[in-house]
């Protein structure tokens, strides 16, 4: 019999109540003879507090032995900026070489837009996640002072690019349309421009059935509310990614429906999927927050792990429910997980 | 007697055709007394194809003698990327120092928008304009080898960030709503934005009647497709204010009618002002390009030297234009600029 060992992270906020519901759906839609596990950690701004910590070398060691992590959220206004952000999320992405950070983007039936009209929407990005200026590079002089300098060294190695625009392109030649942009701003940051649009072509000689475009990052956000339909895969560097996808759930029905995975993809680290959205704290505690993002990650997480069908029946469950919803009075958190449960379930 | 002493750059692709409608709105607008002198400068891709040059020193020099620059657009397919890009418009933002990139975005009445309703849009970016990861430094060791390593380097001083910081909060403060966000991503960059944030927060004590927030540049991207309407002023960094910029151009109205300028509040060297389009070579030649975003971009030349009075014209010109181009059958780049000239000299 199969098993599935889980790190669950509920964390901040929202993140408790929004994973409790992924798991609901999880434990409907896998099979009989699969053995659900999970273990959960506590990390985030309580742990913070109480202890000082955000990561361990013991908690790394102990998320290591998972198959997969699931995180709600993590960020609290209690803990100064960037200090879980970068002692949690970032220095696990880093850990566990999530180089690949994925980020599906479709606008379902019923979903609001603020875009006018209903585009078709209906692409992924996958942001490279463990370089550019994410790295921690950089450094101040004179700090407080009228003279103080501050920089950030973006770092690009060509082993880093061309990994995860290979997983692009392969993404790409998988879907129907076969359509792959590179997303930088190789004008002005010409170091790290070329690098990425050398190994972009590079690559694009052996993917002859993809169709490759280039386009600035500026330009990018006018195309993602003009015509967002002409996306199929996005392949860009962390900080652009990092900006462009909250763009992309923005205009394809909000940060609720968005859900993200952190994945390795040689498996020699467990990768972690959460919901795009934060901890919102000013709405936690309430039950009314949407899991559906969550829900959608763990679809993600099973299509990792190779649980397809599954992973199948839960993006089609979340597209009725949402359809659905038009005209209805809002539901709890749990009503909706509830729902979700019934649907992969029967 | 007064004069004002132009440089004009026509430059590229539509380029060309648009500058000469701002100038014809220019002439009808300034008063009798005002002697306009003109002198063109023929930068851009014909002469770098020609000579190879981009900008010499002796064409900054003469440059350095106009009161403003008037820009079309640079940039030609047929010129390798970035070539004259940092070759020509960074050149001169740096050695004019125009840290001060201001970039209007209101959404006019009859204009049409990607977003759905009609939201309110009327805000200011203020974009630094001679830092960030825009100085060019950085580099490239083992090219071309799978061990390349590329970087790029964010230099952020406190001079520059408070030189922007302050005019923008000038800026808020001198408008009806008082409100200025700061745009950045300090719980990632954190050398750069603490920077940022520590003199945001200390110039903000001089300024307690501007209410002020501070915004990741991911979520502001959300803000401004869903809540536009929320900003008054921004004050960012120059990559970041690079991209939020063509967005926010998008969801007001278009480029076509985005105007911008590169600005030395000092006065020290002439300021540049130029449509946010680039030179569009798919429609050159075909005189129907729209010359609102240069016309609009004389507006801004104007009020920075002075001629509130002639921009105010210009801008309800440009107003009343667009307000009642809704189903009329389109017109020619010159035929928008004789109306905009016919309506700021009536
Ligand atoms: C919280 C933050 C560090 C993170 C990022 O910038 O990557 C978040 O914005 C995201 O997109 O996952
Ligand atoms: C052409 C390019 C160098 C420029 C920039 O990145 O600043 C442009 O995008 C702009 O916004 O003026």
């Amino acid at each position: 019999s199969r098993s599935l060992n889980l790190a669950v992270i509920p964390g901040d906020g929202i993140g408790q109540e929004v994973v409790a519901e992924g798991l609901k759906v999880l434990s409907a839609v896998l099979p009989q003879d699969v053995k659900l596990e999970t273990k959960e950690y506590d990390f985030g701004a309580r742990r913070y507090h109480a202890t000082g910590e955000t990561l361990t070398d013991a908690d790394v060691e102990a998320l290591k032995k998972h198959d997969a992590i699931l995180l709600g959220a993590i960020g609290d206004p209690s803990v100064p900026s960037g200090v879980l952000e970068r002692g949690f999320l970032l220095k696990l992405r880093f850990l566990f070489d999530h180089h690949v950070n994925l980020r599906p983007s479709k606008l379902l039936p019923g979903v609001a837009t603020p875009l006018a009209g209903q585009p078709e929407i209906d692409f992924v990005v996958v942001r490279e996640g463990t370089e550019g200026p994410y790295t921690g590079n950089g450094g101040t002089i004179r700090k407080g002072t009228p003279h103080e300098v501050a920089t950030e060294v973006s770092v690009n190695t060509a082993f880093g690019v061309e990994r995860v625009v290979r997983d692009a392109f392969a993404r790409a030649q998988a879907r129907p349309r076969k359509k792959l942009a590179l997303i930088h701003k190789n004008n002005v940051l010409a170091f790290a421009g070329h690098l990425w649009t050398d190994i972009f072509n590079k690559v694009a000689e052996e993917f002859p059935d993809v169709t490759t475009e280039y386009m600035h990052v500026d330009a990018a956000t006018i195309y993602l509310v003009t015509q967002p339909e002409r996306f199929d895969v996005i392949v860009t560097d962390n900080l652009f990614g990092d900006i462009i996808t909250d763009l992309a759930a923005a205009v394809s029905g909000g940060i609720g429906v968005a859900a993200s995975g952190n994945i390795n993809p040689s498996g020699e680290f467990p990768s972690m999927f959460e919901p795009v959205h934060g901890s919102a704290p000013d709405i936690a505690g309430q039950g009314n927050a949407d899991p559906t993002a969550t829900v959608l990650s763990v679809a993600l997480l099973l299509r990792h792990l190779g649980y397809d069908a599954e992973a199948a029946r839960i993006d089609e469950a979340v597209s009725t429910d949402l359809a659905e919803r038009t005209g209805k009075p809002a539901r709890s958190t749990s009503e909706i997980g509830d729902a979700l449960a019934v649907r992969v379930a029967g």
